[in-house]
């Protein structure tokens, strides 16, 4: 809990501007000081990581994951690169081989993955429940989260997502009526947040609304998946309603952004999902930056549209195909992403916040955008703690 | 040089179907056996790597890089993603830091490179030259790269690319001369290959075919840079002069595809320029694909426009940018670039091939493609040796 990291060639603190030279100090867990490694205080602790030059910046914070799955979904994937129409079952693949899964297995799979990212550098990281969709399975998904997170150093933040899809069969305002009914469940069984995925085909805008006021009135905070399909309105949902983040937003409107600069609305982006769906959908970012929304970076890991536990993979491309610079990219994956979680305890280096931080495996931030399929980090602290 | 390859859950051989199930024998460091685990021969050698139900592969070939360089070029990425005109110098300010740096400081870092390449999975990569631009200094990258094929179990493939740009204060007739006059040298100093950087603002279709067909006559083989900034018709001299291969073609025209296609020309594709030059040049694979171009992949590894070292990572994007299916863009990487430097001996692992193999971290190459950021290689064996 305590540690001295010294020689950071270069220091990112979200909290004022890069230092050259650099010196953290950690005590009971948190930022004591930073500073020019020259000045590092006499009574420094004794336990010691050597930067030997390399860049420190603030673990990366995972805004959105979806990291509590079992099976694959390759003939899917496989499928839509020779672009043949095989859908392979979607979301519904994934609830069948979960609820196939014993709560062991369930657990060994999203540990792999959270140790996956903390290799990774991602230090705290959102995990959402959707992959059960009947009362007791999205409980059961909440309760392995909280699992999760006595088992791994990262900081897990649960959201209830029985509103994901609705399930084969089941009567569409009948489901919905049963997630509003499962909310204090889901707060019980130890859910931050409330999300529902608000789309074309999926959950409408009055539908969302309805899920997500009652969410706010048994003390969840709210987060939505917005405009990733199509152009619903949800954005303006999510402004409406103070959401703490609108997520996915390829299909936003200049005007809803603005709403949701208005609201203090974090715009989570997922730059992997275009990727991995080849949809093209990269101009986004640039209508949010313009409204002055707040940016936040996330990986959405999932089995169908981003497999994918790296927040560098996602910071190189939103620089490289979203068109963030690197300032903005790094901003959003730590600071932005933790306030796209109201946090202001983790995602910079200031006094006070968490000790977790992230050495990465090159002198300046933007060779882990430039050096493509490189390793990006060599050390992840947590807590003033070598966690990997 | 002896070694029986056991528990491949997959094959793919690029010289037959898939197996299931399969094992590879190394003999004198050549393939003489590949078939069903159960069917391995009583005489298989001792000495055995465990794939553990991975899949394996053939050794990925590199088809197109420019790893003799020193020097960082981070000002210009950085102003690139910030929008700014800044161009930095280019492949200019790369020649200058090259000349400054020893020949040691050129070799440990190429070598660094080098061993990355063969982490990912590298078995045999080219290496041109280019960064020199005068006599003296294009034959020492050349004697440099033949030094560096010695300290690396990577099969090396030199190229002369003396008419990478033309020199700054060069007189661009005279400097034609000067590369012309010097490829008996390069030949001598261990090039296989020359290439010409064949562009608008670089050499024209005219000056390309000069040097070219000098470098014919000297016994070079030819490679070309070509239709990369603009059409210029240089894909169409590629196939006049019958070039081993063509490279980037970002903007080839379909006529000058069907005559590649005809004249055996490879075309190869570098996706990963196109992400770092955010150029979304990205729908000539289906051009050269529809005109029934033999296509092969590479990293284009350089520190302007392509900082990479990872044949996984130009796997991936050229199916999830570029549009190839899993098996088109594997085949490009292994069999496809083994083609495009004339090569039957690697790039598959048929009876007779070089025995060069890679397991994979994925019991299915398509899920190297679908772990967006996730480790692709587990081992790399070349001539039957594990080398990482």
């Amino acid at each position: 809990m305590d540690l001295t990291v010294r020689r950071a060639g270069r220091l990112l603190t979200m909290a004022g501007e890069p230092l050259a030279d650099a010196a953290v100090v950690v005590r009971g867990g948190r930022v004591v000081w930073t500073g020019p490694d020259r000045d590092l205080p006499p009574d420094a602790p004794e336990q010691t990581l050597d930067a030997e030059g390399a860049c420190v910046v603030p673990g990366f914070v995972d805004a959105h994951t979806h990291l509590m799955f079992a099976g694959v979904r390759r003939e899917e994937f496989v499928a839509r690169l020779a672009g043949t129409s095989y859908d392979g079952g979607g979301i519904r693949t994934t609830v069948a081989a979960t609820a196939a899964a014993s709560d062991a297995e369930l657990l060994d799979l999203a540990q792999a993955r959270v140790d996956s990212a903390l290799g990774h550098g991602t230090t705290t990281m959102e995990v959402k429940s959707g992959y059960g969709l009947t009362v007791e399975s999205e409980l059961r998904l909440l309760r392995l989260v909280g699992e999760l997170g006595r088992r791994t150093p990262v900081r897990l933040e649960a959201t209830y997502l029985g509103a994901h899809v609705v399930p084969a069969g089941r009567d569409r305002d009948g489901y919905v009526d049963e997630v509003v009914a499962t909310l204090p469940q889901a707060a019980a069984a130890g859910a931050r947040w409330a999300d529902v995925f608000c789309d074309e085909g999926v959950f409408t805008v009055d539908e969302a609304r309805r899920i997500l006021t009652a969410a706010g009135s048994h003390g969840l905070g709210l987060r939505l998946h917005a405009e990733e399909i199509a152009r619903t309105g949800a954005a303006g949902l999510a402004a409406e309603l103070g959401c703490a983040s609108a997520d996915h937003l390829e299909h936003v409107s200049a005007q809803d952004a603005r709403a949701m600069a208005a609201a203090g609305v974090v715009a989570v982006l997922l730059p992997t999902v275009t990727l991995s769906l080849r949809s093209q959908a990269w101009g986004h970012a640039a209508v949010l930056r313009e409204a002055g929304v707040e940016l936040a970076l996330a990986t959405d890991c999932n089995p169908g549209t981003s497999w994918c536990e790296s927040m560098p993979y996602a910071i190189q491309l939103a620089c490289l195909a979203m068109g963030l610079s690197v300032a903005e990219a790094f901003r959003a994956a730590t600071v932005g992403a933790a306030h796209s979680l109201r946090r202001d305890d983790v995602g910079h280096l200031g006094v006070g916040a968490h000790g977790d931080l992230v050495v990465l495996a090159a002198e300046h931030e933007a060779d882990v955008v430039a050096h493509l399929g490189g390793r990006a980090v060599t050390s992840t602290v947590v807590s003033g703690v070598l966690a990997r």
